[in-house]
């Protein structure tokens, strides 16, 4: 049994459950490394996991022996199956934050015990990495530096965002991620302004200034980076918002470290905003992993202290309606000192010139 | 207030509540057209968007005074707020099949209001498409079929599966869709037996059986296709095998029309494979519209009478394990007679050159 099932089993003393039901399939990769469909049942004497006809060859493939995990196919489970592998009354926890309420009405009729909330048991395990992770999302970090790099010096005449986006997404899969970590924002000019931007048709044009906010998956975990450049020349205009923005990212990052909470952290920030007249139209950022938006978000209003080795977008951003926005975000690894940036791209005034 | 919205409100009383909290997305967009961030209330005085600062703005934008809808800024309404917005012990409705038990808890303490599940109210609405929602999957529907055609005359020696992926969603993007549909399968050769693969590495060669499963979304309307096609020869192995299945689907489309059983008609199908001792590993298809699996699933368990104008991809396929696996699919449209093919793309036997 791997180091993470057998801390989970640990818990279940003080939680005072004898066994738990994880569905939500991030926290099923996590404990297990498989990434097909099905539920993971940790039961008094087993491990159990439940798939179907189109993945059962796939799992078997991938268990050994030292997982201890028995893989089903849902369709030779009878409704017996399922009551036999709890005791009747016994404590089960479920994920209350992932099961829907008419699935806990099902689970309850399956298998006749007590369920118990286990109020975000392992994704409060995961905020912190291990080394393997740290690695995983390094690498993510580096395919995105490598791909933002490839992209600011390939921008044609007369591309679009959609165009520029496709082609940071094609660099980032042909050089080894997964997948995108979430939908890209490129925005170009006035389109900046909207932070949760969707890429258009909208031709990139001299003096533009422009907002990338891209990220991808390797092994299954995620990197998140926004950085702005400008179209063969920076107006002045730019350059106070684009100085406060990095200053802030700076005063975040070297703030966050072990033991530091981020409720005191994100106040300080605030109030600069405040003091400069800007909104705070989103967080500062949040916690990446399996997940790209994980624990901790990082709001004035969380109290949360940090741990060490802990990984976090930071992510300031100001935003002028329908003139220009300016969003500057890496991912940092927390450590004893201060927040490291994974992602390494410069954050100098950056002005490209169109192919 | 549009046709959806009175819709829904008009079944309140059958239903005997008061109001309705929705909270998919899917169903929001599906009711208002919003695809932004929040949810909708659907209170007895006034229909209520709830949003955040991220977007506000574009929610104002896109509101006119005919949809009767207000839009709040999260942060703007208080506790009191939301207890006023119904009466103490009111019935309300929500969707116990999205809504998770820990926000269910949330919602009672919220409001302070008597649940009701709706057991997919808006779902089993949204199976019917009207002509609009059609004439968008018609075109996710022929920006596939070009996307596929583009595809098969472009797959150049030494190409992998990630790349012809990758070049499918680019033609896509670039020629209209809003989005994929789905993660795309490509698989070459001996992959292909694997019904639910993920593309990789795998170089195409001569000979080689290639198996496609894309499709895109317009307006949020998704279409769903399948086809394999040979590289440069077709073995004779393949012919029975793709003769079998097409005219599986032949049957499936001819069976799947106004007022069928969905279960009398996948039981024969299911017989058929029986008798040519095939496995069924998946359902023979399912709803499509604005998400990529909408009800009905076809399966031999689902007593299920159809209704004019639902939109269903019909995907018999059959798999050898570690040799190779034949899907063909398409989207249709249920009429009175029969469903009719929405994507058009040829199957005959199709051999392709590599470039």
């Amino acid at each position: 049994m791997n180091v993470r099932i057998k801390w989970l089993r640990n818990q279940f003393n003080s939680l005072n459950i004898d066994g738990m039901i994880v569905s939500n399939p991030v926290n099923v990769r996590y404990l297990t490394g498989l990434s097909e469909e099905g539920f993971l049942i940790l039961a008094p004497k087993e491990n159990i996991f439940v798939t179907d006809s189109r993945y059962i060859e796939s799992v078997n493939r991938k268990l050994t022996i030292d997982d201890e995990i028995i893989a089903y196919n849902v369709k030779d489970l009878s409704k017996y199956d399922y009551e036999a592998i709890f005791m009747t009354n016994e404590n089960v926890g479920f994920e209350e934050n992932y099961v829907t309420y008419e699935k806990y009405k099902n689970l309850l009729q399956t298998y006749q015990v007590n369920f118990v909330e286990t109020e975000n048991l392992i994704e409060n395990q995961r905020i912190v990495k291990d080394e393997e992770e740290i690695q995983n999302i390094r690498k993510a970090c580096e395919i995105t530096d490598n791909a933002f790099n490839y992209i600011i010096n390939n921008i044609s005449e007369g591309m679009t965002e959609k165009e520029v986006a496709f082609e940071i997404e094609k660099h980032m899969l042909l050089n080894g991620a997964d997948g995108i970590a979430f939908d890209f924002i490129v925005a170009f000019g006035e389109n900046t302004s909207m932070p949760h931007y969707v890429p258009s048709d909208r031709k990139v044009k001299k003096g533009d200034i422009i907002q990338f906010d891209i990220g991808c998956k390797y092994n299954g975990y995620c990197s998140d980076f926004s950085r702005v450049v400008f179209v063969e020349e920076m107006y002045d205009k730019y350059k106070e918002v684009y100085d406060f923005v990095l200053e802030e990212q700076k005063k975040t990052s070297s703030a966050l470290k072990l033991g530091a909470n981020v409720k005191t952290v994100i106040k300080d920030r605030e109030t600069d905003f405040k003091l400069k007249n800007y909104d705070v139209l989103h967080a500062f950022g949040h916690g990446v992993g399996l997940d790209i938006h994980e624990t901790p978000v990082l709001r004035s209003n969380k109290d949360y202290i940090l741990k060490e080795n802990t990984v976090i977008a930071i992510e300031p951003g100001v935003y002028f309606s329908g003139k220009f926005g300016i969003r500057i975000e890496d991912t940092f690894l927390v450590t004893r000192n201060e927040a490291i940036s994974l992602t390494k791209s410069s954050k100098d005034y950056t002005i490209i010139k169109l192919k």
